[in-house]
């Protein structure tokens, strides 16, 4: 049995987004999983001196346009949202809580999340709003309240983005197969082949 | 007849190089003709914040991979150089040179130039070797040799840059079909499609 994929992304990322829409399938595809790995751009970029696409001149314009193209090129639906990017600590940390308790509903949420930001807009950096996409999926979100406040998560979500770090990641979405890494959803015509014909 | 599409490059870009070998076919492959437009990445990027890839934490090691095994994907021959990246003023102001004189020659010493670099590893930064390879094609390599120390010949140079980045362009390689830019050699399906069945 073939280890697990890993797709590392930020919960702020349209391009993380497209991935997101894209990875299980290819993945199922060749009969391998996924395993999911939300971390925070912000914390990757104070190592890789990133900064957002849309701050960058030039690039900024271009990343714009690019992106709802891209949503195009895809097929998936994508409304640019605003402001952009936004914090993601609330997203992330509640994944891992519900990770926790059932793997299969943490990758729920975090459909649910992304398209919560990228298809209708909602501000997916307002822990009431985390929050209400969690219980709408049937979790329980006093108690998820309560963890989004606590120590043990946030050092849940800090020590996944240092093993993000520590394995080279350095954007979102960075997808890593059996130690090959590939940044972007442009990589996936790469990702592709190298899962159904091996290295190449 | 449809514009020509604009193709702009610096031949110190690995991509710009993969780029290089594929443009012209597509294009082709729709009836269209392609201009190139070799740039200086360190004037467009005091603009855009740039820096080159293998620089950059995290990213520079990610990139010597990807470089080689996107190579390896597109079937482009390919020895990642040293020193990369190296200085690509004489080879930029050559074409141009060689350009206003015959364009086909000058499409020539572009491939020329890049496979030099990216397969031969031959220190294209130097004028001497860059006169090298426009002789090798025929040109007058001792009018030449003068003309890369004319002031004429490096305003042409700045021009084309400033037009560049005038036009949005904030990297290598950078496609522009019809007004729509599209930046670096994994956009190819992009731009296939975009040839094939029009905007999207």
């Amino acid at each position: 049995m073939a280890e697990p994929i890993d797709f590392y992304f930020d919960f702020s990322s349209p391009y993380g987004y497209f991935m997101s829409e894209k990875i299980d399938g290819i993945a199922a595809g060749v009969g391998r999983k996924v395993r999911w790995h939300p971390i925070l751009l912000g914390v990757v970029y104070a190592v890789s001196e990133g900064k957002p696409l849309t701050d960058v001149p030039l690039k900024g314009d271009y990343a714009v346009r690019d992106i709802a193209r891209s949503a195009r090129f895809h097929g998936v639906d994508f409304a640019m949202p605003s402001p952009f990017p936004v914090a993601t600590q609330a997203a992330a940390r509640a994944f891992y809580w519900l990770h926790e308790q059932d793997c299969t509903l943490a990758r729920r949420f975090a459909h649910a999340v992304y398209r919560a930001y990228f298809k209708l807009g909602r501000d997916i950096s307002s822990p009431e709003v985390v929050v209400d996409i969690a219980e709408s999926l049937g979790a329980d979100g006093a108690a998820l309240a309560a963890a989004l406040k606590s120590d043990p998560l946030k050092a849940r979500l800090k020590a996944a983005c240092n093993e993000a770090i520590a394995k080279g990641v350095f954007g979102s979405p960075f997808v890593i197969i059996d130690g090959e890494p590939f940044w972007g959803v442009d990589r996936l015509p790469q990702i592709e082949r190298w899962l159904d014909g091996g290295a190449f």
